[in-house]
């Protein structure tokens, strides 16, 4: 057997998320799928970076999994792409040692979270950006998020419902640009909690448009409760970007 | 009766296209569903500057309807996207005098037709581009769009399934930007017959591949025979962007 680490791109308006549920169509679930098929009907199991939810995105998911089959690089792309839905892409597939492991062996991530703040909705934008049309002091935002950057305890920015204990992770970056109507977060870190980047960036935004004040973030990040903060942003704005090792 | 011109952009992947048909989720239906209950029940008949098929999108699709409201330009376009469905957005209603008519006025329309020709394909680009992983020469499509530019007639670049006799039309531009591993191509003319503009950019892509010679554009102009051109791009990748009046 010979494990094999993949880099997936995939849309996620059309999942119930990454991983594997009894109702609702999911990333793993046709990944398996195209990998039976390949294996003869084989069952072979797939195990990624982490669960994205349902309609949040990736760019550079990471997978791996175990094969009998040894085929180059281009031949796995063509073949998986080959078999997999359209909303659902390969991008690379290598050779790993057989200890690597995408979920154990991942140093740090990068979400981007894309935000459309123009006057009048955008169809385009729909599924791939979340909607605020308020006023917002972006200055304000990034002041905010310098207060966010650092090894910090972030059960105020955690959903109540995970089971990881320890909630304390370090984010190294966070940066904000804006491109005309749209304003693109960049969270880079070497963990994330459950639904982290998201109530970051609903809190954030909170600070733009004035109902949370700039000075209070200090105080909601040591309060250690997640009722302090402020909304979790939906999930059609959210990118599992990179994945490193 | 007051006369209303309105600009809307439409997400076309999900319809079976603009104009109102027995079977599937067309935009007219939409545009009038949202008028009848501005108008208590009273149909609203909206009249667009021409038609788009499935899948075809539309930043600046213009319509005109005639209503007995007399509502300022925001109230009307935030009380159409509060009853619109989130792939169609009315981006401006103005009032307009009563002979301006969508359709008969239109003196002009810009399309763009954008390519996708990334290696892998992209599930964030399969409603919005053509897919073409294909080795392209792109100076030889623009050298083959430049004999396509002027007032000829144009049937070999227009579907059999059509009812207009005069296929004569005036393109005054094309031009094709390439922006990393995209194509856009953006065509201006005083109108445009069925499938033209997806006729001339199937067409433009078999010069890019060698598939049609680009010396042959001007006889496949001259034969008036739509067997000579190449294939008709598909509609994902076309936006009606704006219509001159």
């Amino acid at each position: 057997m010979q494990r094999y680490k993949g880099i997936v791109t995939y849309d996620g308006s059309g999942f119930s998320g990454y991983q594997i549920q009894l109702n609702g169509r999911t990333v793993q679930e046709e990944l398996e799928k195209a990998l039976r098929t390949m294996h003869k009907g084989a069952d072979v199991n797939v195990i990624a970076s982490g669960r994205t939810d349902a309609g949040v995105h990736a760019r550079g998911q990471v997978i791996h999994f175990d094969s009998f089959l040894q085929l180059p690089s281009e031949r796995w792309v063509k073949a998986l792409n080959g078999l997999l839905p359209e909303d659902i892409s390969i991008m690379e597939v290598h050779t790993a040692s057989s200890d690597f492991h995408a979920r154990f062996d991942a140093k740090g991530k990068t979400y981007k979270y894309v935000v459309y703040m123009g006057s009048v909705r955008n169809p385009f934008k729909r599924h791939y950006a979340a909607y605020h049309p308020y006023k917002t002091d972006i200055s304000k935002i990034k002041n905010a998020a310098d207060f966010l950057i650092g090894t910090h305890d972030y059960t105020s920015f955690c959903s109540t419902k995970t089971d990881k204990e320890n909630k304390v992770r370090t984010v190294s970056k966070i940066s904000i640009e804006q491109n005309l109507d749209e304003l693109v977060f960049t969270f880079t870190g070497n963990g994330f909690l459950y639904n982290m980047v998201r109530i970051m960036v609903g809190t954030l935004l909170d600070v733009g448009t004035g109902k949370i004040e700039l000075v209070r973030i200090p105080d909601i990040l040591a309060g250690r409760d997640r009722t302090l903060a402020g909304k979790t942003a939906p999930a059609e704005g959210l990118y599992l970007w990179e994945v490193y090792y």
